[in-house]
């Protein structure tokens, strides 16, 4: 709709840009995938997911049909080789490949647990003190949600974030790019938005417990509070670009961290 | 479509990722608006255009309805409050307010050069070198293709390239982020790619001719060649993100610099 042209003039004119559509619709294209126990949804500019969407249950967590060592990390084949973040891009880069997903979520099937192992659920992780600790103990923490509340929904991607530059006191983003040629960036931050729902203790409510977490992607001290990361979600939505939670009542929402103790255990 | 998971396991698990689209779908989301000489597709994490797509022609440039001492300078009110780009964001920036559609292309009416004025179609830009220099010769040689094609059509828009760090050989993405809070990103480089049809001498052709350039958001020196900066469109698509004239048979795409000297005229 172009109503405030006249109409006169773009008629004499002769334009119509929507004509280049004929070509392609340039995009950018968003590669959503359902994988079982996740919906990733991919960011072809920078090789990584935009999000990772997971739900876990009581029932989902307490199976045990999948073993680790029986998946192997592979290419995402359903995005164009041009966009695709490859496994050579990885190698020698100093980065773990960091699920969004994590595997230990997948145990009730084989085939979820090993489509965690997509490269649309990855992203570059540093893994000493991040990825392989308080990452994983953030995790954890989110499948132990499942003693307390019947459904968890965990939303979680990479952050872009500016730094105030100390000598000149202006802000910029700065994050490496690997692969050879540079290929998949490597996010500064990782979000993590947790939605519980259905309280296993109580009546029965259709409202639920939101919290989020902004953590950098460095090292981390087992010390630092958990609580110390949280952060509204309309400054997460602010950093990320997506809308979060905008459908549902602000009357049915609460703060999961005044339900439960929100704390990393080691 | 889960097609990969065991039926069983799929519901002993009790999960379905989906549900959490009841809260609202968290996007990205990319808020198009068709302005009459241009659409713009807009970026809700760095503040600024995605892309935008002009079309210009021989009769559209030849009309005078329009004056820019008549336009100003206007927030997309379209856009949430939570991603809009501000005035107050470039106030004492340093940095331009840069056209990506330029209001020199949409002269045929006010309205038309007004709806240029929108801060979606506005990036930070180096002004002196770039966008009150080089960058704008460019916008006339684009617009000068309407001499010798009935029908021009340019996709323009930001990028945020890598670089060479010479200390440790690493490449990254560095930008600066403007704005207090910090809020619209300055872009590291920008792209046009031109596509031009109806040659105005010889036969009717449903051929096109494509030319892609990226340019740095520097001053740029009016010495430099304008085909120091030609890359190929396949190049163009790995840096954006998008998929450019792929619905097109190659067949019927020429290279545009080997029809016109593809040179600035300052
Ligand atoms: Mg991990
Ligand atoms: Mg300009």
């Amino acid at each position: 709709v172009v109503s405030n042209i006249k109409g006169e003039h773009l008629v004499s004119a002769k334009i119509n840009p929507n004509g280049f559509f004929k070509y392609g619709f340039p995009g950018p294209k968003h590669d959503l995938q359902n994988r079982g126990e996740f919906i990733s949804c991919y960011d072809r500019q920078t090789r990584n997911p935009y999000w990772v969407l997971e739900h876990m249950t009581p029932e989902s967590l307490s199976m045990r049909n999948a073993d680790r060592k029986n998946s192997y990390f592979k290419e995402d084949e359903a995005i164009p080789d041009t966009f695709r973040a490859m496994l050579k891009d990885y190698f020698r880069s100093g980065y773990d490949r960091g699920h969004l997903a994590a595997a230990a979520d997948a145990k009730f099937s084989q085939e979820a647990m090993d489509n965690t192992f997509y490269l649309t659920n990855m992203c570059p992780q540093v893994g000493q003190g991040f990825n392989r600790d308080y990452w994983a103990h953030l995790e954890f923490f989110c499948r132990d949600l499942t003693k307390k509340y019947g459904s968890v929904r965990v939303l979680t991607g990479p952050l872009y974030l500016p730094k105030k530059d100390p000598t000149d006191g202006k802000y910029r983003v700065s994050y490496e790019v690997v692969g050879n040629p540079p290929n998949i960036a490597v996010p500064t931050h990782f979000f993590k938005l947790i939605v519980t729902e259905k309280p296993l203790i109580g009546s029965n409510t259709d409202t639920i417990s939101v919290a989020a977490f902004v953590l950098p992607n460095e090292p981390i001290s087992n010390e630092t509070k958990l609580t110390d990361f949280e952060i509204p979600v309309d400054a997460l939505e602010r950093s990320t670009g997506l809308e979060l939670l905008r459908a549902y009542p602000t009357n049915k929402k609460k703060a999961l961290c005044k339900e439960v103790n929100c704390q990393i255990v080691v």
